[in-house]
């Protein structure tokens, strides 16, 4: 006996690749109480509680609402709060005051979250046409990710508890040593920038374009602890020959003298880490890094911040096997292997390339189309992925992008330098 | 046989009013989550978490730890997050920092709580005689219950969900009308001001002393809502003529249109109340004005704020059994006796006296000296107490103050003039 | 053949007071340039051009143009250039923005002050009744020449060069000893305080009324820089326990480490004046205080500041025979006769009294009216004169007042102390 | 006869080229008083007189007193008063505080640049080959020309008397119409950008380099009033669609409805000028405008800004005779040819391309080397030269830069789209 009409089927992908996401987001926040996943420690962070709504709100307004109506939505002032800058949508909650949402609790957010898991569902079995952005919005969900745990981390710094999200984590390259840091050449010469394949990037990635290398150099790994002490004891903070002048203002106006987390403690070196605070481990790359810093610091060890095209030139043939946040340390790995390159992972690294449109970039129809384009103004480039970058979401072409006095993301550096 | 020497025994009337007050507060927070508990709306607000702590830091600083020494105390960094502004005891987390202390959480401050109180106890039992500050503990205690009340009400005034902590609570004056506006004449000539018995009251409210008044009259209820809003109705926030000069300034700048909860929705005002928003009661007093505005009402009426001297003199011999917090309410009732005078609860009257100290006032030696005389400075006095006061917890001497802009208590106006 | 009507006279007082205080004013900026007359240095401050133009302003607005209509006006804009804050007269230029008013030239500002003397000089002959408000306008046009002498030393202070508006001068009392500091005793009791004679009197030093004082003990002069100077050595500036809360969230927040124009040189203590920087003189009143060091100054000392009714209680039978403006120094003398109080003159004393209305108090119609009532709030009253005010100026019962935080008038204090 | 010796000998060259830049900068600034010399308006501004000295500075710190040591200063408080940014040479004046130095006077600092020259022409009869940074002195002169100008206007501008610093001036151009904006199509490809000749450029011109264009279509002329009108008048200042997210933020904070000296009189719009307020040419090139208005202004029209290496590629070729400061509008004037393509003059052009080094670049060493590297950061780079920038300044290669949010000086825009 046949069946007339085939059962509406899910898409397995579909399906598989949203419940590993979604899942992988509250897997994050598992070890969260309802008030650390309220609070927002500054302007430039939000809430974790936020970030679970937000990346929810994301399917609800750009998926589910077009294709079921208004009726689908779990709550009708969630747009209004949960909205993070689409201006085209509508009104939004302001961004400081993020953090005073002591309602919906956390429960209720994880209730609005499961709300659209069964309305995606739904749709996946209903109409798979309608999941054009269905890559966007987890791809989105996963930046909310890195978010999540790096504003975390820097609420957690602000409390002389030096709470841990996930204590008793040991690197497992802990007593190693940084391999030696070498530098490879590059020809440069006219090649290709930027993603023109079929698999998913952000409009920012494209469109794939020629350009002009001169010959250069790129250190053979990111720059470690022990070589920013260095500069550090050098009085590199406070000497206006190093720095550019936005940043020389900045460095003063705020009183930096070492990354953002570094503190004495008894005369040691300390950071605050996502286990809690910890003695400085003077091997890894360093992080929590301004652009500012890294640019003073490449002019005081004599060399310069790669820009972004040679890093991708450098890195497109590496593979993207690093140290991200799957591998649950949420802190770089020490960069052990002298025959590794170590694009990918453990720190973001700032380029020295404005975040501006290649040539030929357009932006999207409606509201997606503020995702990147708007921002293309006072940004700088950063590049590779980090430690809290979720596997799976970077790539050679992937860029990534904030301004440069920007600190609590894990962003470090590698030198670069021009070659004969 | 008999027992040689007998049990040590806790002073019965310590314990109890210890264990009242104590309840009390707890009571307060029941409703709340642990979020709600931790959020600090702004700078002049705490978390209600924070008065929990600090309210029990209190006894354990003041009164423990001078007997039992440091070890009696729960944790060694509590003394650093839960001071407020006793600078002789030392370092003290910095005040606009206290939203983001997400750990300890709400239950580990009531562990926290429920520590004190068990040293409390055995403190009864073994030192009765080491109790001195007693008093004065739980009555720094009341004050917290009341700003744990005003400052949750700011919290959720910032929430676009309008959370109430206290649900579908009605007026028992719902429906009624404010007394009509009488005015009592005072004939003044030499009194007494301030305290002098031998039962509690603060520092500030001492020494009792002789001054001088003049013949004048008071008004015989607070102002109603519905009398501001003809202020408002007619320019009042928009005439300088009214208005002090750097009360205009701030206005301005603040742009205050209406009291701070005032607002228009379908063309009908509403307020925010800790019953979540509901519709303005015209007949109920004015609250949540700054000294300002409580004085450019008073000008733009043709009349002026008393002075302490006169309210005190006139609220002497009233009885104190206004609408306080025990009611549960926490709005200002309607005055709708026209036979009652309403010196006591519903709303905090401000006074056009600054905070100063009495002729002859000296502080108390060692860190509770710090309790009001480091406040005499750029601060008006209010009289009375309100909705949100303890019962049992206010007095004709009593001498409450807040800087002339803050308008999150529970402050409301009456008005006073020359008589012949 | 008799004239049967006498030739209109000018009023030979009127004319002789006016011309003599508007003479003293040129005489202050005289040997200011066009640039030193135009500049601003901070937001308190008024460039002297802006001095000499307002005070013109007060005579054409409330005096001339109500008798001869807005044709008497010199320039169509200048009632909007200068008008200071008297809301009732129209808009104003934004304060902050006075120094940037380089046009009208200094020279245009001094024929504009020609136009309205001519005026004037019209009106006392043709008008003698209509000069009800001449008392007040000069009384005004006095205070302003002492904010001019304070505005332009605080202006040069800011200039490396250290420019002196009049070089060369030295003390008369210059290497001499400061009178020993002893205590006088007054018994108090019921006196009266304020202004009700015959002679001129701003509306704040009424009405006279009553009050009742507690017996005192006023210090026989002011605190001497050798005094204040061990509070400095002493941790006075970084010591809490002195301070009113206010006062040291301030002194915090702008570095305040010794009196405002004090700096070291070479290790030495110097102090910046109207004749450039000069070494501290020990010996002289300490000046260029705010209350909120005063007060701190005094707690630390042991004793208070006086209130003002005790000040003018005490000063009220004193000679005002000090130094003043007139004498020239701009700069106060060492107070050496033991046998002198030195209530007035050299440097205004701060007193523990907010400004506030006296009982009765009530203010002019009008746009006068807002010449002293709505400074009402938030301001501390100053006794006695200083070197930079005019001769004949001050009286017992002159109140003056400036923010507690201010510090660049001729600002100092005498001690008080409860008396048995 | 012969000379057995020659006489030194003034290079004529130096001196004359020396002597015609010097004179122009004085002219400039001959109608300003002394106090219009010594006002600044904003922190982004300086005083006419600082300019004035900063430029004759530039030439004793550099040039003079390496030759003849410290004596050959005129006072020793000069370099710390007249330094703008070089850190290297020493500390300097708080930079908001240059409007206060009411002293050295306008006419001290003309006898500083008359000790300069004189110095300067010294050297050139003494030392000819001590003058390799001339040039540089030069250049740098002739843009604090244009910045004197655009400074005085800001000054002017806040001013409601709206003082002319060069009255009755009228366009050659008024009352003839803009010629009508036709799109010229370039094709790209592999080309040269920068300098590399041997006459003068900045560093930041160089080094010479290739790059890559697409094809692309430039506007023939600079947009104009009338054509801004329409975006502001189709609420283009309130429609966050086209706006640059900082853009956007900036322009809310600071309430930007129209150019910055536009405003509304009677109904009709007028813009300030150095000729005084005046009604607004509808066919001249819009100015005053920052970056984010000129952006949002082109995704208005659906174009886009063309990046620098466009311009730079159309501009090689064409003409430098536009209007600049020698014409003595300072005003831009209509572009009226339909020939002609206005490349340079008139008005600025901001580009879409961010102030980074050119592949390649390197700093000079010294304090020189402060020039332009150190604001590669955060700044967008403007092309062609002003209506207020020396004649003889300008060329296709010359590099512009100001933050993205500047809007005082005489900044316009062109617009670009991509060709097929």
């Amino acid at each position: 006996m046949a069946h007339p009409h085939p059962e509406p089927q899910t898409d397995p992908d579909f399906s598989a690749r949203f419940q590993s996401v979604r899942r992988q987001t509250e897997a994050l926040a598992a070890t969260l109480s309802d008030a650390d996943a309220t609070a927002q420690s500054m302007e430039d962070a939000s809430p974790a509680k936020w970030h679970l709504a937000h990346t929810g709100w994301f399917f609800e307004e750009f998926i589910l609402a077009p294709v079921y109506g208004d009726e689908v939505r779990f709550h009708d002032r969630f747009s209004y709060l949960f909205n993070s800058y689409y201006e085209a949508v509508g009104e939004r909650h302001a961004r400081p005051m993020r953090g005073l949402l002591t309602r919906p609790s956390l429960d209720e957010v994880l209730a609005f979250r499961a709300h659209v898991d069964a309305g995606m569902e739904k749709l996946f079995r209903d109409h798979p046409d309608a999941c054009a952005l269905l890559n966007l919005g987890l791809a989105h969900e996963q930046q909310h990710q890195e978010l999540l745990l790096t504003d975390i981390l820097h609420l957690f710094a602000q409390n002389p508890l030096r709470p841990a999200l996930k204590p008793d984590v040991n690197l497992k390259t802990a007593n190693l040593e940084a391999a030696p840091l070498t530098w490879d050449r590059f020809d440069g010469g006219r090649v290709e920038i930027g993603h023109s394949a079929s698999d998913f990037a952000f409009d920012c990635e494209t469109p794939k374009h020629e350009t002009i290398l001169r010959p250069f150099e790129l250190a053979s790994r990111a720059v470690t602890n022990r070589e920013w002490l260095a500069f550090v004891n050098d009085g590199g903070y406070s000497d206006p020959r190093f720095w550019l002048s936005d940043g020389f203002a900045r460095a003063q106006a705020e009183g930096w003298q070492a990354p953002l987390y570094w503190h004495l403690s008894d005369d040691n070196w300390h950071t605050m880490t996502l286990s809690g605070a910890q003695r400085l481990c003077l091997e890894a790359p360093v992080t929590h890094i301004s652009f500012y810093e890294a640019d003073a610091y490449a002019t005081w060890a004599g060399a310069r911040l790669p820009t972004e095209q040679e890093w991708e030139f450098a890195a497109r043939d590496s593979d993207t096997d690093g140290t991200f946040a799957g591998a649950g340390y949420y802190q770089p790995q020490i960069q052990t292997d002298a025959s590794q390159r170590y694009y990918f992972g453990d720190v973001w690294e700032w380029t020295a390339s404005p975040f501006t449109p290649y040539p030929g970039f357009s932006v999207a129809d409606g509201a997606v189309g503020e995702y990147n384009g708007k921002f293309m103004s006072g940004q700088m480039v950063l590049r590779g992925g980090s430690c809290a970058t979720p596997d799976n979401h970077i790539r050679a072409t992937y860029r990534n992008f904030f301004h440069p006095d920007k600190r609590w993301q894990f962003s470090g550096l590698r030198l670069a330098r021009d070659a004969n």
